[in-house]
């Protein structure tokens, strides 16, 4: 982030803190003119600092926003917002009081990718919406304070809630924990309004990564392959179509199979994209789309799948 | 069927039946020799024949096996068995009197894939098992008599039930049904003891053809992609380690990523072996691995799968 | 090939020859109401036969077509046509003479894809034509009476003599011999006016099976993977410019690089498609794009590969 | 480079020199302790600098490296090494007389996927080398001062230079130029002892990007490509045995086809290893295997491959 900032017109990145001295030295040596701290207060307290990047354990986000709020700076703060809604309810209230911005680091919506499949159901390419089918895998990071749903399921359900208007209605999650008591592998299931279903696979112990997403509507469907180099959205020309005629007495259901298109994407580093709007937002005072409610409405939806997991996969209605 | 019975030593298939006479007409070209009727009866009531293979909709299976059973034949049925559990009862009793076989056509279990993963589930070489996760979604042939649970899932329970020896406890599954009021997406949860998870993606809507299964163990994993040509099998000499020593306060993990491999898979035509295992096991009066207690049991999830669908999505336990 | 023919309207498959008695035997339980025979010769001068299709190792298609064409027969031959151009030129001429058709068995041409690529040059969407690169490897079977060039290369050689209009000034071959004697990897350069070049990669030592065909055009370029099981074509909206203004010293150079589309195919069987194109060839006097000039054009051109290859790659002028 | 010298113990990066004002600035910016200059002179014939590293524009190479050895200096130098055979000579025997070393830039040597492939062929692995396909296309920086030639096959022959011990003995080239008279496409033959092949595919005008080579060897035959995240290297128990039993008239073969594995290749960031590699070699008197005459070798080849392509494919004798 700091590499980032730095390159901003406008931004002088005055100071960094980290609580690891041998992070810190590192970051002391690729920044020899930013100033070094161990202690996060003196940053959340300073009157000479206009906004705060905070990158931390998610336990973390909800004391050290507040403090930086507190002292009137505007705040970046990596996803999830905060381990519960009614800590990122505080937050936005806090911010609106002191009119400061919050900006959660959901990046994959500043992605090409991303901004492309938004286009593409806003403009209503693909029509009315039947499922939306998300897999992120990978031998990953288990980690000992959060499970794979505070780890992976943030980024999908931050893409879901950018791309789907819809208020989602109810959800239903499974899960294990093989390695160490907290969950490694679990499924989602999100249910919608008009009969969309969302569909989350995570899962901390797959021998290979996968990144994808299935989008399919009544016009087009699409596949976003995030591990391939080129072509990551593929847009089908593929359907069913019913014909619904009062005079017969049985549907006739007809196949549409056309062309593919994967049309180009616009390659940007999306982080450096993020914190170029961070900054626009306050300069221009704009409210971000990834601002403290988007972040509150992720963190719903986890608290949600962790009571469905904690109650053996009950339908929580939300 | 005709044409893979027909190849067999020491077989002689005497007579066709199909309700649809161009089916048949088309038929009598291709087997000039074999009798052709449209009256199923005069088969399975015929005191020349054997064997019969019901190759028809679900709906009719337990009829039509019925007869074939009282009249003294060997059944080989199109799976999913029967449309419900008590109807597969009573046909595995009838041939338990009667000393007669039955065969449910779960063809993969004998293609060269399935046999291999059996093999490294059986040696260890894949250890406990963590996950079992099974994808299986295309632009299907959206079917009025029946759901995307009864066309797809027989495939995927029927090798699950085949690779782990294990009873599952409990199952869960969420659907929708978009084109004409049967369910064409679902998604099933099995729970296993031990916190073996088994997962079925099941989608009628797809606008690719995915047809996968990862499977995790503790010392090996396996992607089997049935969409390739070559390497279908892959296992992954992948996995996480913990070290729980009773000295240190937190556990340690240990990443391994090493080699992955592909078997050469047997090249079989799956549907002739299986043609071929019928007709052996009737010689030979062998139980067949799959018999029909191995298609009750699938009979069993499909049946507790609709009723989780119906209940939106409750845990049925098994 | 019988089984093609049998499938169309008015056709009547009357014999089918074969010297080896087993491969007879199996084609009489297929085919019981047709005659066999080990002797050819009944067949090429019978007077109740109206066409041959001549599927026979490539020594022996000059003595058969001709004694077909000599006996009022139209000829389907398997490609190549001839072991040499005076042969192909002795039986084109003696088909004018006889007003009888001649069909060399370049199937591809038949494909959907060889199809589309067709259309896609012919209309100018690929614009003036800079390559075409040929890949074709396997491990093969490597033949006693025939090298790698005789068996693989007239696929490729006749897809390019379909695609592109203009005449090769030139080529050139390398390759090697390390099974039995004959070339069993062999690498040639095609030189055509305009500074079009082509490339053909051929070779029975590969681990792996690799179909594809690339042609770059000034405006757009494709990629055929005959491996892929979908989107066999993809055309890429990408190229590179060049700004030749006069007031400049140097040239500009622009990269394009832009969406990427997958155009449905046709889905035929083409020997099936060629089959019947022979029928109607034949029934409405239809000269066949794949007659026996075209199949003079590749013996020409596998005349000039071969002899290229016994001097050491020494470009032949063709 | 700079980044990668700075990070090596014992390495103190004095200053960097660009003739691009722009450039230097920049590299201010992120090297503030480091001194800049636009004058390459000053640092080629300072007595305070013990070696430097030549990454600049081929045509320079061979005037910077001899000022540098002149004044001392051990010189790692960007491939290719020099324009000229000649000139490469003269400068390796200029670095024996002072005993410096030279180490030019071969950086594929330094990744995992060459190492783990030039320890299967020295281990035996392959077995006796029956061809080396190599393939490298994409849309490319059409250069004003180098043809693709110069661009991209000096990797290529590196990588084939380092794995195979034997001495090539004749090569022979093709190639077109359609864009600014420089050949943008080009195919090359080179011919070893024994009957091994190899053949090279570069190509600045093609729309996907491919990076594989296929080595096949009587034993084992693998597939590198470098164009996917994982298993890179790919072996295939795959091959062609003949039995030449004296009784028999006619050759038997068989084929083998076995297992497919993707060894785990060591992670490294091979431009970092070169480095370390460099100032190692410099430390304890090493000659490198990048050293003057791996570069030279490599110099042999592309300037026989332009001769061949002068004279219209001519075979050039090495």
């Amino acid at each position: 982030m700091a590499r980032n900032f730095t390159g901003i017109e406008g931004v002088d990145v005055k100071v960094i803190s980290d609580r690891n001295r041998g992070a810190l030295e590192r970051a002391q040596k690729s920044f020899p003119n930013i100033l070094m701290t161990h202690d996060d207060r003196e940053v959340l307290r300073s009157s000479h600092i206009d906004a705060v990047a905070i990158i931390t354990p998610i336990s973390t986000h909800y004391e050290m926003a507040r403090m930086a709020l507190e002292n009137g700076k505007h705040v970046f703060v990596e996803k999830p917002f905060t381990t519960s809604a009614a800590q990122a309810e505080e937050l936005i209230e806090l911010a609106e009081k002191k009119k400061l911005k919050i900006m959660v680091d959901h990046t994959f919506l500043f992605t090409g990718a991303v901004k492309k499949m938004k286009e593409l159901i806003d403009t209503d390419v693909l029509g009315k919406l039947y499922y939306f089918d998300s897999t992120r895998v990978n031998l990953g990071l288990v980690q000992n304070d959060a499970n794979v749903v505070w780890d992976l399921a943030p980024h999908d359900l931050s893409i879901m809630d950018y791309l789907i208007e819809k208020k989602p209605s109810a959800l239903a999650a499974s899960g294990v924990a093989h390695i160490n008591g907290q969950e490694d592998i679990a499924y989602i299931v999100i249910y919608f309004p008009d009969k969309l279903i969302a569909h989350f696979t995570i899962n901390w112990l797959s021998p290979v990564k996968i990144r994808t997403m299935l989008i399919g509507g009544h016009k087009k469907m699409l596949v976003w392959n995030d591990m391939v180099a080129d072509e990551k959205i593929r847009i089908y020309d593929k359907g069913i179509e019913v014909e619904d005629k009062m005079k017969s007495y049985s549907l006739r259901i007809n196949y549409r199979s056309g062309d593919m298109y994967a049309p180009k994407l616009e390659q940007v580093e999306a982080l450096n994209r993020e914190a170029e709007y961070f900054i626009r937002c306050i300069s221009e005072d704009i409210d971000p789309i990834n601002n403290g409610t988007a972040g509150l409405r992720v963190v719903k939806l986890l608290e949600a799948v962790i009571l469905s997991l904690k109650s053996n996969g009950s339908i929580i209605v939300l």
